[in-house]
């Protein structure tokens, strides 16, 4: 027998739709994944270190704790949580398909709260120092011994790239943050907090263009200031990216529509997608706010929608 | 000099946007109302009791506990927090007006968070017992000692109906929930609560038609059978309405683009109201989902849009 709701994803957004599904009895069955979209489960809070702007927590929250107690709610009223990634789904027919490999489950509504994954660069060299000096993640990696006391780069310029910034400044001699362009798009209490931090020196219009190193791992990179057109070696012993998200909605995308940077595209005020039963919460289908409340808020509108949608079946 | 952002309105949806604009340096300005709309700071939570789906909360968390924690925050990030309810608005230029009384600030943007607020019935005998046996809030009142072990009912058909029923069962001998339809509205989760709870009696088909009492106060309603067409006495110590809410939009309307209930419209998937540089979140603009972690989600879309809309203005 089918499932009622199936909950693909476990940020804030897969979370509170799975507590209000199992609250109204829908036994709702969540794929937290596996590494997906090469994150843990619980999705990018798992990547920050404390989160100041989640209401209810004064005091700050660490990510990863948050992830734990909205896991810990969702399993009190009743979710089944699979730690499996779905790999493939048919949304051609109802009941809906969802696949991890070989295994199938069906479902009478899914809700997709697959959220977004930090993109790569793709310059030289990436991939030979990828987890040996480079990573996308410098709250899961900055406290590795090999950071340590080093000098350290950060790419990006938003809040993200200035919270791995200060965040590494705990455990570097030194943070570079390198930005291509000669502003930062990051919040301006971010902005403060970056000019004010000692150890951060924003390099402006430049760019890396190759990773180097040796067997010890990253030794330097080759950054080129791009207004100058001039390029230099900067030894540093970490590179951390910070550069901007990628949906994930490539097993979806010959079933929903998607707009141009592959957002899952829902009608305006509400979560539905095109496909009846099919619902989006959370940074999968926000390129706009994606904050944890926010993605919270759509996991809450979901899961309410699919419980009416569902009633309306029957 | 005008505020940057006046935030009218203390639920969820105006702390998260409180919180929001004051860690983009925004210095905001929140008026939380002095029992603004009947209810106190911080609106409809602080009437209910344990509150069970507020995402991060796997223990749940008491309404009134959890707008303290907002509150909180608020502050900690600099909020500017005034106990007065706005009584009169001015949109027509900017900066905005905002009076309380005869005072007035001026602002830059607004946030309008004010919530809704419940509604009354008008029965005959009413006004004479109005927190003489009736209230509006089980939860701020079940615990009084003239509820005590008495016989008591809840006019009502949805979750908060049937929370209060519950939470009154604590104090009262035997709770009536009193529905004017032969199907109750609520989730199924409460319905089964209320179905289990022995101490809770549903009245099918039913409407209350008088209150009646003596100096001691409330001591029985008159209710009516729709479908037998019978009226009779019921003797109860107290009576709670649980019959909706009206949003509390009523010194904005001259200028706000409300719908037919009174309901803010807002731009479908953001918090821009007809007016650029005046935004609405929260239950203030939304029948359709009305959960405190919907205000929340909308609280932070206000004041992300609020701090675009003003950057665009310099």
């Amino acid at each position: 027998m089918a499932d009622k709701i199936v909950i693909i994803g476990s940020g804030p957004a897969g979370h509170t739709a799975a507590i209000y599904a199992a609250r109204a009895n829908l036994n709702p069955v969540m794929f937290e994944g596996f590494m997906a979209g090469g994150i843990a489960a619980g999705g990018q809070l798992t990547t920050t270190t404390e989160v100041e702007n989640f209401p209810g927590f004064p005091d700050g929250v660490d990510g990863t704790e948050l992830t734990n107690l909205f896991r810990k709610q969702s399993e009190k009223y009743g979710t089944i949580i699979h730690t499996e990634t779905v790999t493939k789904v048919d949304f051609s027919t109802r009941p809906f398909k969802i696949y991890r490999d070989d295994e199938v489950t069906e479902a009478e509504a899914v809700i997709i709260a697959t959220g977004a994954t930090a993109k790569r660069m793709n310059v030289k060299g990436e991939h030979d120092y990828w987890q040996r000096g480079i990573s996308a993640c410098a709250v899961c990696d900055g406290a590795l011994p090999i950071f340590r006391n080093k000098e350290l780069a950060v790419i990006g310029g938003g809040d993200s790239a200035i919270e791995e910034a200060n965040h590494l400044t705990k455990f570097g001699s030194k943070v570079y943050l390198i930005h291509r362009r000669d502003q930062l798009r990051a919040s301006q209490i971010m902005q403060k907090r970056a000019m004010e931090n000692p150890k951060i020196e924003i390099l402006w219009n430049t760019v890396v263009e190759e990773a180097k190193g040796g067997a010890g791992g990253l030794q330097s990179i080759m950054i080129k200031d791009v207004v100058k057109n001039e390029t230099k070696e900067l030894p540093v012993g970490g590179l951390f990216y910070a550069i901007g998200h990628k949906p994930n909605t490539d097993i979806f995308k010959d079933f929903l529509d998607l707009d141009e940077t592959g957002y899952i595209i829902t009608k305006p005020g509400t979560t539905y997608t095109n496909i009846p039963g099919v619902f989006a919460a959370g940074d999968v289908q926000d390129k706009n706010y994606r904050q944890a409340i926010t993605a919270a808020g759509t996991g809450c509108m979901a899961a309410l929608e699919a419980e009416r949608w569902l009633e309306a079946q029957e």
